[in-house]
């Protein structure tokens, strides 16, 4: 063992194979003296690349992560420099136009996909829908809206055969639809969830704790396969469309993600990790921008819910994918109502003051309900994964809940027809003309329906919302908080009717309706959403995106907030936070309470780290190493005694080295590796190890506070933090590591350490 | 100069007095062993602040920062963390619970201050703008607006006196008319110059580019002061009134901001410069919210545009304060409309796919408008900055500047009157009445006046921005896009009319009005805005916040992304960052190009760094270092032979401990002071050090990339980064030096080095 230090520098300043390399922290101890400051203005012209420790064909030829594993993003961002300047100084002005093309197109194709795509899950579940109800008799594919295109919504249109229509009596007629209602139902459910298990897994749920977690930094291998694409549309289309207490809001962020992963396929670029993630994160905009024709809340959501790093070159990014999502949207038009806005809902009227009070109320009950349907669908996810018989039989589940769901839904018109009927409905107000549902009578059975069908739906929507099929849960969330908003609305109309001359009431105009319950039902729906997600400002966008109501904006935002605040009271974790810990995905959320100790407490400390000594090693025993150790990486040191930090190699790296070792030069199992310079170096028979190996990580003292640790981890985007002191490897933290330990002291603790400022 | 590991581990554990501060780095080689694992479940109830090294009274003795430094947000994160966990050990509920509110009493406090005081700005401006025209017979203190109120807006009303009748020949008139305007124009400018240039500089301009710098981690002093707030409202009424090309906008983000700082220094809390930055994000929020009446606008403003350090939870603040500020203008209710939005603008039919090439036309001008505004704008800075005579005469500037455009303002109606009136006349439809201003004539000469009108304003709002008067740009700029727009949307309306059986118009439907030139008014005042400020969302978000026109959010999308494409070709900053580099603030933009070099090339090497060695020094030594340097803070070595860095003292902390030594316990001049453990300490007359010193300074290898040590400073916020090499120190780097570097590679390097992927 012995540092050469003549020759270390020679390394670094000369010409030799591998001046490009890292040579190991601590070796040069004179290399700095030969480095000689450099005037400032030469700053642009000089280092072409040369000297870089992360040039040379290290990374072209890298080898992929392993799954699940956390990405380096300082490394994967480092990669994309290296590759850019090669571009810049070899590249000419055409490759450099296209490569600047590349990310701009990705992201056109990816809205024109996402909003193509909706469109036709659109078109697809209504249809299906409408197809458990009746038929088009002039026209098989179409549904009942287009069916009766023209026609008063009211009155029955005549094109349209209504399954109840098929026997004369009015009791068998019932029967029969009801019958066919449920089979329809069950059939659709259970064949999305058979396409789900049997040929993408990954299609199931909403996918939005999944892209969180992919955002967030780690690798889910063939999460976003073309594969989890097709089956995830179709399985939305059958699974919306069989009525099931489901959105499909969440699935098609899932989806936009897929497009954007194939497209980005076709330009090598973006094969790199921290790069791709840039787009998915535009993508996911894109996703919510068709599922609600809310370009714009579709970036806030992005931005708020699901991106972990979002600069402002992201945000633009995503606003330039939603914006063509929307446009493509549009331009498909499958709602043929020539808007962007799903709901268009023309309030005449303001709200009052003495309406603050209920609108507080419907916040109140939304952080409740969120609280209480995070809770309770955690409980329900545990049962099922813990009974063997049950998470045995994925399919028999989503058959049984559905039956059960449309054997509820269909006598109570709020629930037979699809969520975003009901929710039109719901949203509407009452301007003379009666609604489909009956809604203006203001009678109290319009309350008790109502009321009856907030409960089944959160009934539904809490033991639906795991299941192995494709399952958003906004949406359904959105009906309940609009079944119930939408009761007290009718409830508060009727009081000011009653009490019409009352104090409270002076604000009301004598003539003109002065409480409007479809207010109540947008406000209703937005805090519900507020509870269960702890999203804020996008909810709000989303919100009057889809409604255009913007009169109505202050009392939307002093919900959510009186929602966000009862729900975090209750339950620190959105319901997507909830999903990622559930199924365990090492996603460190900001939610997490990093305990104030210094990390020489937590760290893997260097007895129990296999870490690589410099030189007495073959390719055989490192060959072991790899074997015997799941470690993702291998810190490299002198040697034991004395433990000096020369830097750090990972597992991929490693074996990729041994690989070419043995396949390209043939070396032998004796052959020698080492990992700094030595004083003989047998060239011919030995593996230099240096240019595989990160001679800079990045160390801080182990008398450092963990947050630091933290901070390093989660900000700068490190896969690991090594800890020296004095140029001495102390120890070691991972990404893995962080998670974990925060993972059980949120458990240990929750709810005790929480800084009510930090309450988000 | 001796290490004593048995004495050292002993201090890190044991009782003395000193157990809980730092003690530089690498000399506890044994204490790691000391240091027990801790099993994970202890975490929790383990550590409770004893041994931390960031305990103790070295934080609330604190010298606060010195004018125009970084401040250190791990430090200020960290110093936080031991306040709340002392008061979570400590505390009573009623403490924590106060403790937990007093975030939330400044975030409203500061709502509902910035919405009084902007409607009290609206009301005065208003007043004083209509002053200049005449003035109401019937009450003096009301503007023309309520004067005649519930009067037809189109025939003169009896209360209101004209200047201009103060003649009965018209002419005579006229002339009297144009004297008094001129005369007040000047006397209203010339005075809000005074107030500022006398009583507070920093209440000039718009203040945008300093509260960035602020947020970025600066410190300025004064520039939040109570005086600041009073002069910058007096003046922006005064300046509004006076009829200057200035907006209000970009100066309530700073009033509010002020507003913030008032209310946080009644809680020791906020004395904490990184909380105190995380209120003042949604400080700004509310600024904009109150200014356009767009609370969501004002968030995503205050994330796109000045935030630095954004996370969820100051969304989530921003979000509150931005609401409750809106709430009070709208209870303030200045305009007695009952209604946030500022130009309730209702279309009533949509727009055709023809006229996406006049939008994508107004996106290109708004971007090279843009371009060549900031230019210029820079331009004339230049100039008025090098000419020692217009230098030292800022208010006669403002005279000659505000005669000139009243003098040019007063013969073109469009420029008569204020600028939100006349935007909300250019954005509003023609419905069959004339509008005020003849624009619904569709004449040529409309057109004629809207782009004199738009040049008048282009060219004025280029020399006024930039005064030493309170001026925003915004409103300026929006006023200027929507002339220029309104006119292309009068073109684009006759050329329909005449050639209406062109296959292109074929979309319009025969008697409607196919073409809305308001529209093209409102796209051309959003595109003009993202061609200056290069936001994007936010604009969008503001836009129909504004007006209310959701139907055209794809069109103002798409005109937007045009013009900061163009934009950015022309010029990588916005108006504000050019504002930023102009005034030299020391503020790493993320438009800046890291050179990819190691740090060895540009980091101040040890030689060249005053640091002070762990022995041999004494109170005299120190001071004359204080006395002769100039630098923010000193690393502390062992001995300049050996060079191990034990940790780094600021300067401030460095003075208050000699200070304490003097003043406190009485020393003398000669005594020692130390940074590591001696071995006969004379614990009489020495000060040990190590309580004020960071023995945990974040090190990197000098082999690191730049890139490594820019985002240390950034995404983590430290004030330097200490480079080592086996635990000998190497070099620093500090943010400002950092800031330094990227500048002069900016502009030696303009435009070469721009990956076109990252032109946000």
């Amino acid at each position: 063992m012995a540092y050469d230090g003549e020759n270390e520098t020679g390394l670094l300043v000369g010409g030799q194979e591998h001046a490009s390399v890292n040579v190991g922290q601590g070796i040069n101890e004179n290399a700095a003296d030969l480095l000689e400051p450099l005037a400032i203005g030469e700053l642009a012209s000089e280092d072409n690349g040369k000297g870089s420790w992360l040039g040379g064909n290290v990374f072209s030829e890298r080898v992929a992560y392993e799954d699940m594993t956390a990405i380096d993003w300082v490394f994967e961002y480092a990669k994309d420099r290296t590759r850019f300047k090669k571009l810049r100084t070899e590249g000419s002005w055409i490759a450099k136009l296209f490569d600047a093309c590349q990310v701009w197109l990705v992201l056109i194709w990816t809205g024109i996909a996402s909003g193509i795509i909706a469109a036709a899950i659109d078109v697809t579940a209504d249809w299906l829908a409408d197809l458990k109800l009746g038929w088009c008799r002039s026209t098989l594919y179409l549904n009942r809206e287009f069916c009766c295109w023209g026609e008063d919504k009211t009155e029955r249109c005549e094109f349209w055969l209504d399954w109840q229509s098929l026997s004369a009596s009015s009791f068998w007629g019932y029967l029969i639809g009801y019958a066919i209602y449920l089979g329809l139902a069950v059939l659709f459910a259970t064949l999305a969830s058979y396409l789900v298990t049997r040929y993408a897994p990954y299609a199931r749920q909403s996918g939005i704790a999944e892209v969180k977690t992919v955002l967030g930094g780690f690798v889910i291998h063939h999460f976003l396969d073309a594969s989890v694409l097709l089956i995830k549309s179709l399985g939305l289309a059958l699974a919306v469309g069989s009525g099931l207490w489901l959105g499909k809001e969440g699935p098609l962020v899932h989806v936009a993600c897929c497009c954007a992963n194939l497209f980005m396929k076709i330009f090598p670029k973006f094969s790199n990790e921290a790069r791709k993630r840039e787009i998915l994160s535009a993508a996911a905009a894109a996703g919510i921008s068709v599922a609600f024709g809310a370009p714009i809340g579709g970036v806030l959501f992005s931005l708020e819910q699901v991106s972990f790093y979002f600069p402002d070159k992201t945000m633009w990014q995503s606003f330039v994918c939603a914006m063509v999502a929307a446009v493509t949207l549009h331009a498909m038009n499958p709602f043929r109502t020539e808007k962007l806005v799903l709901f268009d809902v023309t309030y005449t009227r303001g709200w009052h003051a003495f309406e603050i009070a209920p609108y507080c109320l419907l916040g109140v009950i939304g952080g409740i309900y969120g609280g209480l349907f995070i809770k309770a669908n955690r409980f329900v996810s545990e049962f099922r994964k813990q009974s063997a018989f049950l998470s045995a039989r994925p399919q028999m589940q989503v058959a049984i809940v559905a039956l059960a769901s449309a054997f509820v839904n269909f006598p109570n018109l709020f629930t037979r027809f699809q969520s975003s009927e009901v929710l039109a409905e719901l949203f509407a107000e009452c301007d003379g003309n009666e609604s489909m549902f009956g809604l203006c009578h203001r009678s109290g059975s319009a309350v008790v329906l109502l009321l009856l069908a907030a409960m089944v739906g959160a009934f539904f929507s809490t033991i639906t919302f795991g299941l192995d099929i494709p399952a958003g849960i906004i949406l359904p969330t959105m009906t309940v908080g609009a079944l119930y908003g939408r009761a007290l609305g009718i409830a508060m109309q009727a009081l000011q009717h009653r009490f019409s001359s009352s104090l409270i009431f002076s604000a009301c105009e004598p003539d003109v309706e002065c409480v409007i319950p479809g207010v109540y039902a947008i406000i209703g729906a937005a805090s519900a959403l507020g509870g269960i997600t702890r999203m804020t400002v996008s909810i709000v966008v989303i919100m009057f995106e889809l409604t255009g109501a913007l009169t109505y904006v202050l009392p939307i935002m002093i919900a959510l907030m009186i929602a966000k605040w009862v729900g975090d009271v209750s339950l620190l974790q959105g319901i997507y936070e909830s999903w990622i810990q559930f199924n365990g995905y090492p996603y460190i959320g900001r939610e997490y309470q990093v305990p104030d100790i210094p990390v020489s407490k937590v760290m893997t400390r260097l007895d129990d780290i296999s870490a690589i000594t410099a030189t007495g090693h073959t390719i055989e025993s490192l060959e072991n190493l790899l074997e015997t150790e799941d470690f993702r990486g291998f810190p490299v040191i002198s040697n034991r005694m004395e433990g000096t930090l020369l830097g750090y190699i990972s597992r991929s790296e490693l074996r990729f080295a041994l690989q070419q070792g043995r396949l390209k030069r043939g070396l032998r199992s004796e052959s020698e590796c080492y990992f700094c310079s030595v004083e003989f170096p047998d060239l011919k028979d030995a593996i230099d190890m240096r240019p595989w190996m990160d001679g800079t990580p990045t160390t801080v003292s182990p008398r450092s506070r963990l947050f630091l640790a933290v901070d390093l981890l989660q900000k700068l985007g490190l896969r690991y933090v090594l800890f020296s002191s004095k140029g001495r490897l102390d120890g070691l933290l991972t990404k893995k590591d962080v998670w974990r330990l925060l993972e059980v002291n949120a458990q240990s603790d929750q709810m005790i350490d929480v800084d009510l400022d930090t309450v988000t």
